[in-house]
């Protein structure tokens, strides 16, 4: 990757102690509206395009076959930390399958919540895959495997689930995707340019739950439902769900491994995709705030918004010992 | 920060996934020998000067009135991950001094040990600060402390103690400290250059502990320390630990927070330090590596190399689903 403009700072001392670079697109119905760094930059989207995975489920009929509702659909795209609201609901979708976790190939995770993992220590219990975040995707990808009267291995790229994956993820970023690679769940992930995923997320701003074509149609109740249901697409404490919240369901966002993230904004008809070229985190979610405070969707005085674009930076003694910043000239 | 190179890669699908840049220096008792990125970029070393920050301890006098072994000199050195051994030896060292837990000004941390984490919940303990992996460190700054009959303050930059490691890190370094940051443990941590950090850790390559002068006896007792006590530095697993045995003894490394690494070998009289301009500890860990192995002090195909500078990358189920790589043109 060349070309990535510095995009987030940490500061200590007064100096600038460590520097993320990265590129960022943002995308209308008509292409690309704004770039930093190289929109055609190759990427592989992780988790940031759950929603985009999900489309198949939903514009197929097989979620509403399975009686599917806006929770599901939330936890269809989610990053879920494995708390009990979390395990509850993906383990009563496969429950209503006729399905369990041992259908599920997403392997085991241990969960990110802290109350949950003290407890399980506690309980000598251990994690299942039901703990992953990706679980929820998982339990999608097998409700439309039924629904296609498919068989079991539904992470092989070859299996009609990953094929009509494949198919929908190239028509809503408008490209072919040269390669995939192997997610942390087993599931094919396919790579794309950042301006790419900017693209499928602007098809997701566009759709309306009405709309005329079942695409549009599709992505629209994927849309609402992340909107609707931001406790469900991530958790308490994470970025995900405390800037949504903080947009009080104007804006979806989502998080990617290696320091992708997205967004999309169905009122400005804006998506939004970036990926931070070392893979941090920390520097993609204050990228992102960056990005939506920058589009007027995020109010910078936001407690979410300063916690992720700010800090500050304590030490274990409470000591605040540094802050971020975005980086001059960028967003 | 510009300037810096490309230094390590995560391969996934056959794609570069993430990169990380960074600065590098190698130094004799001459000067700088090799450099990438910007041998002049301004750091803080974070816990890899903690060598450094000993110095004083050591050639003050006070250790040697304590009575302190080679196992406290390897502590005041430590990120140790508070492990039963860790924690143990430094409330020994404490009450050897007629001193306590609450003496110390590191803050409480949580073990980074696994088992001593869940036996720790299990029974409904909490953490103090003799867990903090800046014990070691502290204990040695509340021994030189009484040593100087001074105050309990130890991490005030005005103290004795913090004037006395400013004074020995700018002799080390070689150049004036522009400033400090704040560190996680809430000592002062003086910012130098790379190619500084470097230069000091030359110091220790050239150190004897039979040596003329104090300065390198102290320097070479440190050294000897630390190669001699690779679990006590950081911990079962840690990378520091695991590279130090795996070059028995002949090579002492340390890494510090925000993608900060060193190394000195004694055989060579090389200092190494070096910066990954996002902080990343993954990137810091291949790198050192990279660099060890280019001096010809580590073997490529040992383990604990293999573990940082390839990986492999293991998804929930166990799949290898990618890799690192030193960046083509990276040592």
């Amino acid at each position: 990757m060349t070309g990535a403009v510095a995009m987030v700072e940490l500061l200590r001392g007064g100096m600038v102690e460590s520097c993320h670079r990265g590129h960022a697109a943002i995308c209308d119905a008509s292409g690309l509206v704004a770039a930093w760094g190289d929109p055609e930059a190759l990427i592989l989207p992780r988790s940031s395009c759950k929603m985009v995975q999900a489309l198949p489920l939903v514009e197929s009929g097989a979620a509403d076959a399975a009686g599917l509702g806006s929770e599901h659909l939330a936890l269809a795209c989610a990053s879920h930390q494995g708390a009990p609201l979390h395990v509850g609901k993906v383990a009563a979708w496969l429950d209503g399958l006729g399905l369990n976790e041992a259908d599920l190939l997403c392997g085991v995770q241990p969960t990110r919540d802290r109350d949950e993992r003290d407890r399980m220590i506690r309980a000598g219990e251990h994690a299942c895959q039901l703990h992953n975040n990706c679980s929820g995707k998982h339990a999608g990808f097998l409700t439309l495997a039924r629904h296609l009267h498919a068989g079991p291995d539904y992470v092989d790229p070859a299996h009609p689930v990953q094929r009509a994956v494949r198919a929908t993820f190239e028509e809503a970023t408008g490209r072919a995707s040269p390669g995939f690679g192997i997610d942390g769940c087993s599931a094919p992930n396919f790579a794309t340019t950042v301006a790419g995923l900017a693209r499928a997320m602007a098809v997701f701003a566009a759709a309306r739950p009405d709309a005329g074509d079942a695409r549009s149609r599709a992505a629209g109740r994927l849309s609402e439902a992340m909107r609707r249901h931001p406790d469900l697409v991530a958790g308490e404490g994470r970025a995900c769900t405390e800037l949504m919240r903080a947009m009080e369901g104007r804006v979806a966002v989502k998080t990617g491994a290696e320091g992708v993230f997205v967004a999309f904004l169905p009122e400005r008809g804006f998506g939004v995709a970036l990926k931070i070229e070392d893979g941090a985190t920390r520097a993609a979610e204050a990228a992102i705030a960056g990005l939506l405070v920058h589009l007027g969707a995020l109010d910078p005085a936001h407690p979410a918004a300063r916690k992720r674009m700010v800090g500050p930076i304590l030490n274990w003694r409470g000591i605040e010992t540094g802050a971020m910043r975005l980086a001059p000239g960028f967003a």
